[in-house]
């Protein structure tokens, strides 16, 4: 299938990622054959707040891209419930003005709740991608918490999408926010209190910079895409500061994370086997004859 | 030091906790020790949206216990930033009125990130508490997303702490909190709205009822202790409604998954020292010559 995914064939990448995400027979060896025949892109991660506008601004950027002749892979991360199971989103249809654009690709993926997370299928969605010769790969997340770090993690460049008003928030909150930004995007910025944002989110970056790159702050209208451009120009900038080392150094950290998740999630898959046919440990721990931790050593020493 | 624990030595108490919460050396046969000390105690959790009044309920609850002659164990959970490593709400100073009285204990404990979360030190915690005779034991988080979910699962009893305008919420996110809770109190309930917000919960309770409790739903003012014993008198009956093998059940199942996130725990260990030493393969992948995934399968089969 993945000769099929590189020569352009995009229901063969659709099954592709369908397989990634269902964990289907032949996961592993599509994985590896994915990966084999992918080039890097630029991965572009779009996080921040729900209701900041961040489908908008990915949808005006999609069109930016395209406007300068690239073509471009998204992948929208929606958060599942850990209660429900279900997506809150579910299939939404998006981005309905680029569905017939064969240099677009659009696709949603749950996160599976806690623990999986976007730990497999979304790293193995983006190599799919890159397969496919898509460039750049915006990755959107609804952004709740952990997923915000998990998407930042996939990325080279990261817009934080913010709206007026954000200074006001709890003050640890909003540093998590900023350590995580290369380029920060204040959207609906005609309402009021655009200005006051973007001179606290400046206020904030100056006092904890990192590094020698200054994350741009643009004022964007997403829904009239005013700013879009400057947007695009700030995530060039960030990209070409990184250079191809800088790119590769974080394609490497992000490498070799990704081989201590799936390491974690294979060793997952054999603590539950352990402990379904656990035996007279598992049975003293559950009528309380022996405490759970020194089970679980016992049981990681026989193993 | 479990034996001056048990005889109600406060101090070595406080110290066995730090010991647990830090993972000093002798972690493992203290908590051995604990668990063999301690007499199950009737775990409340309390957990809703922050702002909602937990803390201050919380308080009123420890007095009513008080009131009852009840020896009362507080274990007070503080997210910790994913981004700064620090508690958001850092050690304040919590339910100063009780603070001479010999029959209160309360421990902050900060939640460690993502996959730490409560997973050993506050269960480990809860024990300690146990054996140093405390009945019952409230645990109360600041309550932002799964840490709901992991205080829901160390409880006996859930009490969630809701405010008047509720049921504007995200649908899914409501039935998520609407699933873990065994009593409900809407505080605040001075406030307009709350009568609404009541019948809101009922109607939404109704639809997805579990097993044979219904949940009661109690309007609480927690800062004027309006509502309290009626709180304090449905976690009473939610006990009783369990009875003592309600109660062992629960238990049973606590423990089995404290022993699965224990072995976890132990894996993780394992994969991380796994990839420290992990020589070639982990070069092959940071340099891309090999995807993470195919590798992490080399390494997990050669472990």
């Amino acid at each position: 299938m993945i000769p099929a995914v590189v020569s352009g064939d995009r229901r063969a990448l659709a099954r592709v990622l369908s397989v990634f995400e269902d964990r289907r027979e032949g996961v592993d060896s599509l994985v590896a054959e994915a990966f084999a025949a992918a080039t890097p892109a630029h991965r572009i991660g779009i996080t921040g707040a729900p209701g900041a506008g961040k489908s908008t601004l990915t949808d005006a950027l999609v069109a930016e891209a395209r406007r300068r002749g690239r073509t471009v892979g998204v992948l929208a991360v929606d958060p599942t419930s850990p209660f429900s199971g279900g997506a809150i989103l579910g299939d939404r249809v998006r981005m309905q003005r680029h569905v017939l654009d064969e240099g677009v690709f659009v696709r949603s993926m749950a996160s599976r709740g806690h623990l999986g997370g976007l730990s497999l299928a979304a790293p193995q969605a983006l190599v799919a991608l890159e397969a496919a010769g898509f460039d750049p790969i915006l990755v959107e997340t609804v952004g709740v918490g952990q997923d915000e770090v998990e998407v930042a993690a996939q990325a080279d460049t990261v817009i934080v999408v913010l709206t007026p008003g954000w200074g006001d928030g709890v003050q640890a909150a909003k540093a998590g926010v900023l350590e995580i930004g290369d380029v920060f995007a204040v959207n609906k910025a005609d309402r009021p209190g655009a200005a006051e944002t973007v001179s606290d989110i400046k206020a904030m970056l100056a006092m904890g910079h990192r590094g020698d790159w200054v994350p741009p702050v643009v004022t964007t209208v997403a829904t009239e895409a005013t700013g879009v451009v400057e947007v695009w120009d700030a995530v060039t900038a960030h990209r070409d500061h990184l250079g191809e080392a800088g790119l590769e150094e974080r394609r490497s950290a992000r490498r070799r994370a990704e081989l201590s998740t799936a390491v974690v999630e294979g060793f997952r898959q054999r603590a539950a086997a352990m402990i379904d046919v656990g035996g007279e440990v598992v049975a003293d721990v559950e009528a309380g004859r022996m405490d759970p931790w020194t089970a679980a050593r016992r049981l990681l020493a026989a193993d």
